[in-house]
């Protein structure tokens, strides 16, 4: 199959003036370059697809978080009423900074904290996956509004709004060593990488904010896509140039534990449980009426047998992403042990062999079209925090 | 219909020592009489079902955070090392009052600030009923926390637990001035009062975090169930006694706009538009594998027809709720614009004339039991800000 069908509609999109942060970490504003040449439609290889983790707003434009931060920084304190002003400035400064994150590490890392809120936790008390998948969207897209690169809600950058080129993500893998509670705080960190000749790598590390016990590790690849061929492209050497000053070599998960295996396909005579007629709502739909990604894994875990979701934890999964779909769509979710099927991963995410190992597949309902392979690891709860 | 079948398994609960705000607002801890008589299984009015707003975990008791911003008031800089520890006790506190909230206006009202995520908008980058009501949910539990009075999970004072008793919210009315987007600052402001022999009132008004604009206003009503015989309970003299430090006389929204007006059921003429085949997923249950509250929202909006999701903006709701359900269960929503049915409201949320008006009714598939009423108001898009 080389053709795509239906792919998703928008990524990760970085757009407007570009801050280039050069080896000293210093930012210079790069004057847009309306006669650079475009690199599109070059179609990869198209075997993976993929689906949207983004969704955004004019109202985070980085320009007023920066210029916040700017302003408190030039205020000169003269008189009461300065210091009053910066004092508010201030205060609002702490507030961006505490709910949307800030850089560390000489701006290599980005980080932000979160705190479990009530209605983040399942039934057993603790963050679901779906929550845990939401805060590394959220801290991707803070990241990215943060780096002063974005003044459009989907953040393209310069050369890639050029040459009409999204983000999108192809693979994510997640190994969970706890599951936060409600009230504890926890702090995720985030950067990205080049991956081979035609991908970003986004790593995750997520910590309690107190002990900085790491309780999840995260890593997926990303790539382009022209938005209106909906063709996989190359990161042309003008977009790379605008991503080099961010890119951060360290590995989130041991090179060892990375799953690169492939996610065996499901079938209907190799899956062993079902759930039909899973229907996307109004409010699973991003920006562009599309269905977000983390969604997905909603109903993927809508297949898994009750007892294992009551008795286990998930402690790992790779997700696989091939196709979006819309509202209109009706979907199935098909899971099976994967002792049934060949796709046990080298993935160990607790240095334990796993209790339990299963593949899943989400598929559209009429043409069996494949949205999401996954592969998942659990562990009985009495043996996992 | 007086006997209730399968009504919800918990609510608001408070237990443990319970702190005592007398009317200068000092605060001194009663000591728990285990001599109490029990007052329980009162039926009242079945009419009305309910369900959960509340899943808890012992990680947030009120102990935790009282402790740690009295420990700072209290702490001694005298050297370094104690300096050091007050500014992480300061750091911490600036943290927990900055990410739940914190009392204002002498302890009446309970104030918390969020900023509006990226995952918690939807396709027209405004934050969605769902999240609105998730955060009504959370201020109103770290209200409870915040209290003093609870020790365990579920927060039900001493008097409430001795007789077995949960609270139970019957009925909420939202109005939506203006819809939140993607990294606007917002503050959810709380606080309960007595309402009638049995019940307690709970209001919300929700601002613009800079500019104190009001965006939306809340009032829901509470009562007392047991949580074996599953009957409602009048508030004992107790338990009553134990909330009154509390209570707070003022309404959110005015009088003459709060909705009692009775929701018309729909039935399978009346109905316009249904979504069959509504299915709880296991993330969609609370702590007791019920089903939370604000999960009926989803559903109900599921058969709202398309275009009205499209181009108008609800701006207010009604929900009524009669019953709970499992994870089991198979649902059917139904709507109807309320042209087609009696139930139009006294409630002018934006002082305007609604453009629309719909009721709603979600119910078990097979039962033809009712789970939820609803009644909502929607503007054109271009009409609301």
């Amino acid at each position: 199959m080389t053709s795509m069908v239906a792919p998703i509609n928008m990524g990760l999109q970085f757009r407007g003036n570009w801050c280039n942060v050069n080896k000293n970490k210093g930012r210079e504003f790069l004057k847009p370059n309306f006669n650079s040449s475009c690199n599109t439609n070059i179609a990869l290889n198209n075997k993976r697809r993929f689906s949207l983790l983004v969704t955004a707003s004019s109202q985070c434009s980085p320009g007023r978080i920066m210029g916040t931060i700017n302003e408190i920084k030039h205020v000169p304190m003269i008189h009461p009423a300065a210091g009053k002003l910066a004092n508010e400035n201030k205060q609002h400064t702490t507030l961006v900074t505490l709910f949307r994150g800030r850089f560390v590490k000489d701006r290599s890392v980005y980080r932000q904290i979160f705190f479990v809120r009530s209605y983040e936790i399942g039934p057993d008390k603790t963050i679901t996956v779906e929550t845990l998948m939401n805060f590394l969207q959220e801290t991707c897209l803070n990241h990215m509004s943060n780096c002063g690169v974005s003044q459009n809600d989907f953040g393209a950058t310069h050369e890639m709004d050029l040459r009409k080129l999204i983000w999108v993500v192809t693979r994510i893998q997640v190994q969970v060593q706890r599951y936060s509670k409600w009230g504890e705080e926890i702090e995720v960190d985030t950067w990205f990488d080049i991956a081979g000749k035609n991908g970003i790598r986004r790593d995750w590390i997520i910590r309690d904010h107190y002990t900085k016990e790491i309780i999840a590790k995260a890593t997926s690849t990303w790539t382009m896509m022209n938005r209106e061929t909906r063709r996989l492209s190359k990161i042309s050497e003008e977009v790379r140039q605008e991503l080099v000053p961010f890119f951060f070599n360290k590995l989130a998960i041991a090179r060892e534990e990375i799953d690169h295996q492939k996610i065996h396909k499901l079938t209907d005579s190799t899956a062993e449980s079902f759930r039909y007629g899973v229907t996307p709502g109004w409010n699973d739909m991003d920006v562009n009426q599309h269905v977000n990604n983390v969604k997905y894994i909603r109903w993927i875990l809508e297949s898994v047998p009750r007892e294992v979701l009551e008795d286990y934890k998930m402690t790992s999964m790779t997700l696989e992403f091939r196709r979006e779909c819309t509202q209109s769509d009706l979907l199935e979710s098909m899971s099976s042990s994967s002792s049934n099927v060949t796709g046990a991963s080298n993935n160990d995410s607790v240095n334990t062999k796993p209790d339990l190992q299963y593949i899943h597949l989400l598929r559209l309902q009429d043409t069996k079209a494949e949205l999401v392979r996954a592969r998942t690891e659990w562990h009985l709860k009495q043996n996992h925090k």
